[in-house]
């Protein structure tokens, strides 16, 4: 044991006294910090070169102290530990990296806090963009050359196209008109893939936004004008995976940053593995662990410096763009401890703050398991809300197949009727397409009647409702994502026809931008439609009502989800409607917005058909 | 105000001192009564003629005594509170009644209380049987003059063909060495209506067998002989309508002892109306006052009167005839606070007691909810277990359609992954066909793979396994409740054939006895099969495999649901088989019972194959 000591006394004189050993340092993450009014502890990740000879490191300004520092296993990384207190302006900070007689100084930021996350309720509504498909406000971005994607190809489905933060901010006024309160952005951060790079789910570079797509100064100019418009911003993030060209998997500061198989193993895609109680730990494993694709390596989040890194970068993101809320991509993979350690830091932090996460999930009971709910387990995920796929799956089967006892449009009803289950289900999150799934319209058979049902149902049932763009303009692609990401006809300079324009859509496509513009207007400024009370009646029929009411105003809404004919007897929702017969129309398949209806007891209904109606007591003409 | 004043007392001195006015008893509900060592209160229902004459009633025995009693809105009823203390021998008590110079007396008995009631547990495993359809152990009660049905037909499915509770008993060795070890039987009280009487569900007397069915003695008997048998009784209650013919609809004590409505409403069957935060009224009304059929008036189990009366009947029948379980048909139906109250009551008196109640509804969520289960809510239904229907879709979908990612056999593994929301899941009670619906066998298209499939996985799965008695024999009838509960051939004396003896079965009748006895005598003896840990592995090219554990003995199934021959790799469960690839067949499509298999890694599944195999480690030859 003596000579053991004696040995490592005698390496460690010769590294500090011997000859001096050259480092550098290329980057720290975060790269500023505006610190909660306690101050926070972070702890730096710093890349360089030949780091293992820094023995020191010091700051400058004294509201930014180090704790402690440490070398990671890879000589490219150290971790630096500070403790950093509230300021009240803007201070630079000088962080100096000695080791033997060669000294770095680096530049870092500390920030005062600023307020904002104002979070998300069924008030809002969201329009869910794909930003290289929209529209391509600055065409001077459209190829970097240092990129390893160096090129557009409109005509190319899984080529970059050239859409990007300005062109989202020069439609605002387009967006706003629709009822929209808030814009979801697939991820605008680096991407820099050798293919495929447009969809933004394969990061490159957690901190800055992708050139191709803006800047971090116009992302944030964006933001603000939402705010302006008392409009919010939704955050995509992806805590699942990287792209496989991000610098921390190409050189990671540790071989635990990622989880790594002998050979390729893809996740099982079998979300139920987190909950069975009978789960195999084969099952289990494949699931958190298997990568999600090949290009994008499965991130470790049980590494506690990864898990710092995510959680540090989380926060940097909502306090320096004054983020609303997250959507948090592919929910189901990653380690579900550290995403409950996430949003409960993100939701202690920012009391305001809304996480709803993607569970691409097939069953009820599954999806449940991930939302902060009505189970009592354990296990708390502090999750507020997902996209709801169980009632999109329950939207698709009432237009797609034949009504039946349990099944057809009655799985609306069948859905809704479950959320005893939920702890808030007007937090979920409800669409009728997205940009995995085919575009609604092409999905339903082109029918404007069943178009009319779908945006009906979600601008007027609950949950937080979500546009994907274009739905409106009736695209149709169910074919392939590239194909489905369809860009936006007008959003580039060169394209023949504009359909930002109402007066350049056809008949049936200015029908549903009409329908679906009038509606999510409606939404918006009548509160009976987002938090109104919700009351349901069983599908008889193929004949799903229901009602929602609040500040005297009482809507019903009547559906037929079958092939047939069918009379219902007003009696029925009497317990609401109190015998009044007079309605105004607010969308319909048969009669046009804005008419006031006297209509019978006995109500005879067409087949694929919607009423969107309103208690009127207006003289009847 | 004060004439009326004088003119009540003019008329009570009337009626207390002017002309006697006879009056006559019929009978008293309870008949007896086993108090607990507390003693208790009871709420005796005394029928008669002219009972509003009755001014007093008096007991001659000091263990029985008169709290108070009262007159019911007919004339026809009152109701006396009496307090019982425990006795230690049985005892007559005579309760006189007078009114002016008329007095009855009439005999009632109290008795001590004897222990019994064992309770079900994932060890047992059932035999349910329709009375009038298994044998007719005594052809003197299959004609009873007196009754408004007063023939028999057995080439009629809706008339009563004979079978009764001797027929039963009669065949226990039959039924024990299938496995069995209790017996769930159709309700067995008196149903006297014009018309499919042999069901039993329309029950016109609470306190007695049918007398075509046998006696209460008979009853009595059987349940001495099965509890002799280490085997238990299972008693199908019905709690939601009684039949029509019943005294008590004929001539209800008050209007509010059943659900009436102006013309005949029948339920909405709609059991989400129950659970569902957005539920009409008018849904939920319809659903739980609605009348489930023209003949079964739907009880109101808000009366007090009529709620006492079916607890004190519940409590009667498990003291007086040793009930080890109940089980509850259509549990959905009547007021659930009601049948909360039943079941803490009766589970509180007799902790050891098991209930499990009929919820024929369509999806997971909606059977979670009547459960008592892992969902924070106000409203605790305190029920063990339910008749697990989803198991039983999933089944029925893995054996009839097409395996696809979430679907065909997947859905076996989806509804197990789902139990995350059940407190006890191992108390649900498993089957593939019941009284209800289609044979088993008819089901699955005759195909002697898929009934093994089926059979084997409900004997090897979590779960209490309920068989329909002739399923064991390929009975395969799916048109018709009539039809499909066929009389067991050789339950008759004039049957041509006994299939009670395995040699007079066909060789496919016998291929599925001999599987089914086989597994279900493993079942009862090998704790590993019923109470092991169950470990399960996510379905990959439609092949699922589980694995049960326990005291050392490893099991592990392996099921095909597709068309395709599949390769599987043992290595993906070697967390529970450690290497060991030498199996004692236990049951399987394509490998003899017994035999001891040695297999390679890598082993092909045949289409539609069951495997039931335990770990070997006996010498291979």
């Amino acid at each position: 044991m003596r000579r053991i000591t004696t040995f490592i006394i005698l390496f460690a004189l010769f590294s500090q006294f011997g000859m001096a050993q050259n480092f550098s340092i290329e980057r720290m993450d975060p790269p500023s910090w505006r610190p909660d009014s306690d101050g926070d502890r972070l702890e730096i990740l710093v890349k360089g070169i030949d780091l293992n000879h820094v023995q020191d490191v010091i700051s400058d300004n004294r509201n930014v102290t180090i704790a402690s520092f440490s070398l990671a296993d890879n000589p490219h990384y150290i971790f630096i530990r500070v403790n950093v207190s509230p300021v009240s302006q803007e201070q630079d900070v000088t962080f100096t990296f000695t080791g033997g007689r060669i000294s770095e100084s680096v530049k870092w930021t500390v920030k005062p806090k600023e307020a904002h996350h104002h979070g998300l309720s069924a008030s809002d509504y969201l329009y869910l963009i794909t930003a290289d498909r929209f529209a391509n406000g600055n065409p001077k971005n459209d190829v970097v050359a240092s990129m390893n994607e160096d090129s557009i190809a409109r005509s190319e489905p899984y080529a970059r196209h050239g859409g990007d933060v300005e062109g989202i901010t020069d439609h605002l006024d387009y967006i706003q008109s629709l009822g929209i309160t808030g814009l979801w952005i697939s991820p605008l951060v680096e991407n820099n893939e050798y293919q495929s790079s447009y969809h933004g789910y394969a990061i490159t570079d957690h901190y800055q936004l992708d050139p191709r797509n803006g800047t971090n100064e116009e992302y944030r100019d964006l933001i603000d004008e939402l705010h302006d418009r008392d409009m919010k911003i939704v955050m995509d993030m992806v805590y699942n995976h990287f792209g496989d060209q991000h610098y921390l998997f190409r050189d990671p500061p540790s071989t635990s940053w990622f989880n790594q198989w002998k050979e390729y193993t893809g996740t099982n895609y079998r979300a139920t593995a987190l909950m069975d109680p009978y789960a195999s730990d084969f099952d289990q494993k494949k699931m958190s662990d298997g990568w999600f694709d090949h290009h994008m390596p499965d991130v470790n989040q049980r590494d506690p410096h990864m898990a710092t890194w995510l959680i540090q970068n989380s926060i940097w993101w909502i306090d320096e763009f004054h983020i609303d809320a997250f959507r948090i991509d592919t929910y189901a993979y990653p380690d579900q401890k550290f995403m409950a350690i996430l949003d409960s830091t993100l939701l202690h932090r920012y009391p305001d703050f809304f996480i709803f996460a993607e569970t691409w999930v097939h069953h009820e009971p599954t999806q449940y398991w991930f939302v902060r709910d009505n189970v009592d387990r354990a296990f708390n995920s502090h999750l507020q809300s997902v996209t709801d796929f169980q009632l999109y799956f329950a939207i698709k089967e009432a237009l797609t197949s034949d009504p039946g006892w349990s099944s057809g449009i009655a799985k609306m009803y069948y859905v809704l009727a479950h959320d005893y289950l939920y702890s808030d289900p007007n937090r979920l999150v409800t669409f009728v397409d997205n940009h995995d799934e085919g575009r609604f319209f092409g999905m339903i058979g082109e029918d404007i009647r069943k178009y009319k049902m779908g945006i009906g149902f979600m601008l007027t049932t609950r949950g937080i409702p979500c546009l994907y763009y274009g739905t409106e303009i009736l695209m149709k692609e169910t074919d392939g994502h590239g194909k489905m990401r369809q860009d936006f006809p007008g959003g580039w300079k060169e394209d023949t026809i504009n359909k930002f324009e109402v007066d350049n859509l056809s008949d049936l496509e200015r029908e549903a931008f009409e329908f679906t513009q009038h509606l999510g207007q409606l939404r918006r400024d009548v509160p009976a439609l987002s938090v109104g009370t919700l009351k349901q009646w069983a599908v008889t029929d193929d004949v799903y009502a229901y009602t929602r009411q609040a500040d005297d105003r009482t809507f019903i809404i009547l559906m037929n989800g079958g092939s047939k004919e069918r009379v219902i007897d007003f009696g029925k929702y009497d317990e609401v409607l109190w015998g009044h017969r007079q309605f105004e129309v607010h969308g319909s398949t048969d009669f046009p917005t804005g008419e006031v209806i006297h209509l019978e007891n006995s109500f005879k209904l067409l087949p694929y058909t919607i009423h969107i109606l309103e208690v009127s007591n207006e003289p009847f003409e």
